[in-house]
């Protein structure tokens, strides 16, 4: 019977909790989570047997940590000088190359995983969690070479029973791409919030006009600040330049509607349309 | 047993047209549409009865236009001309300034009512269409004073038995608030996509890291651009607005990346996370 602790019981932490006691019962599941009532809920809701703290891990087969990604920084190395040999630690947070830097030299770095499972929601906490959240979705595993191969193993039977489909990336590869398929649409959705926000804040009534398509664009605009803000911090250089490109972008399409280029609106309309095939399959 | 004619047999024509004939099987629907192969598959899915010609609508009780609104523009007076003087004909375009002025002077302006059903997909044409697509949602009435009683009760009886909750406003608010709560969102959706799309042109492999969160913001990327290129056109003055204060916000963001003010970065999205309370039950 395995010990696995759970760091962080929040939407994924809990998400992968709740799969892995689905698919092997017979694990006894530790949650540690810096937030009382967080782990309180996560006992209530069955997504954790046992409550614990960070001293407590000596005792784990496996750790998975999913905590803002500077809590990630500061405390995975902690979480190494506590393992043992065999214990498999593993984080999923959306930025991987600090993460990756912050254990580099540590003697247990082969006992390391630096994981993205490419699932969520914009909900948060563990009554955010869902068991099958991840089946059919996407992993990126960096620096694969740097994890001991029994644990390597160990590893990809998990995402294996998940029904995970792993993407081998290195680090600063993760970090520039995810920026445009995850952090720049964060970012388009918050101030899309903010700009009808603020337009319409003393018409409460103008949001009845607002449809779906509204509510789908701005979808990302409940993600949570606390997990949110340190991704942007640490991954600023990238969502700088994917910024760069999405405001060129916009401010060529308003000289577009300004010069009266019609043609050119529809076209590049026209054009755009082909993300329905390459979106195949996500949604 | 009453005569609807369809102009337009798109995804909103044709969801119109179930809805209308569910909840009314007696009522016979004709269908007009310059695309014949739309026009086929409307009969084909049994969306209309019958295939009919601009010409026939003098023998419409009711007649439902829902084509791109720079067509609605040249083609409402048109239809005006031919409809007898207990028709009612009712016009449900995303813009609303440009089609009331066309009809602002016509003799029959008061068989017309110019309404905005805010429902739709990213989907077009008519295997868009979907039965009790309006149900729940917003229709937005503009100068109603300017149509024929009996011809207002005839169209609210309609709106209500397809379960519509019903708006009045004049056609300027509409264009203007319209602009920032569906216009502005087509446009963050399609220029985020062409972003993606551009940098990753040639790493196609990169959209396997694309999650659900991608797929919802880039959603409307996949809308028609004969029916938005006209809206942005008619809408222009309000859309570069609006485009103005999001690229100003944009801007803002990433000035505080730039400067490491992350308390502000995450101040703003913890502000902007009431949109949550605000979007309840639009979804």
């Amino acid at each position: 019977m395995k010990n696995v602790y759970i760091v962080g019981v929040g939407l994924i932490g809990g998400s992968i909790a709740k799969d892995i006691k689905h698919l092997n019962p017979d694990i006894t599941l530790f949650g540690i989570d810096k937030n009382e009532a967080h782990l309180n809920q996560a006992l209530d809701l069955g997504i954790i047997d046992n409550k614990a703290t960070l001293n407590d891990i000596v005792n784990a087969h496996i750790v998975i940590v999913s905590i803002p990604v500077d809590a990630s920084v500061n405390v995975l190395p902690q979480i190494l000088d506590l393992v043992s040999d065999d214990t498999l630690v593993m984080e999923s947070g959306s930025t991987k190359l600090d993460i990756c830097k912050a254990v580099e030299n540590h003697p247990k770095r082969r006992n390391f995983m630096a994981t993205h499972p490419i699932a969520g929601t914009e909900f948060s906490g563990p009554s955010a969690a869902i068991q099958g959240l991840f089946k059919g979705k996407t992993n990126i595993i960096c620096e694969v070479e740097k994890t001991a191969f029994k644990l390597q193993e160990m590893a990809l039977a998990i995402f294996n029973i998940m029904g995970m489909r792993i993407r081998y990336m290195n680090p600063e590869s993760h970090d520039k791409h995810i920026a445009y398929v995850s952090h720049l649409s964060h970012i388009s959705s918050f101030m899309l919030g903010k700009t009808v926000m603020e337009k319409e804040k003393n018409e409460r009534d103008i949001f009845d006009m607002a449809g779906s398509g509204f509510a789908s664009t701005v979808r990302l605009a409940k993600s949570s600040p606390d997990m949110w803000t340190p991704i942007f911090k640490q991954n600023k250089t990238n969502i700088i330049e994917t910024l760069d490109e999405y405001i060129n972008n916009l401010e060529r399409f308003k000289t577009c509607l300004e010069t009266n280029a019609f043609e050119d609106v529809y076209k590049e309309m026209n054009d755009i349309n082909h993300i329905k095939d390459i979106l195949n399959g996500i949604e």
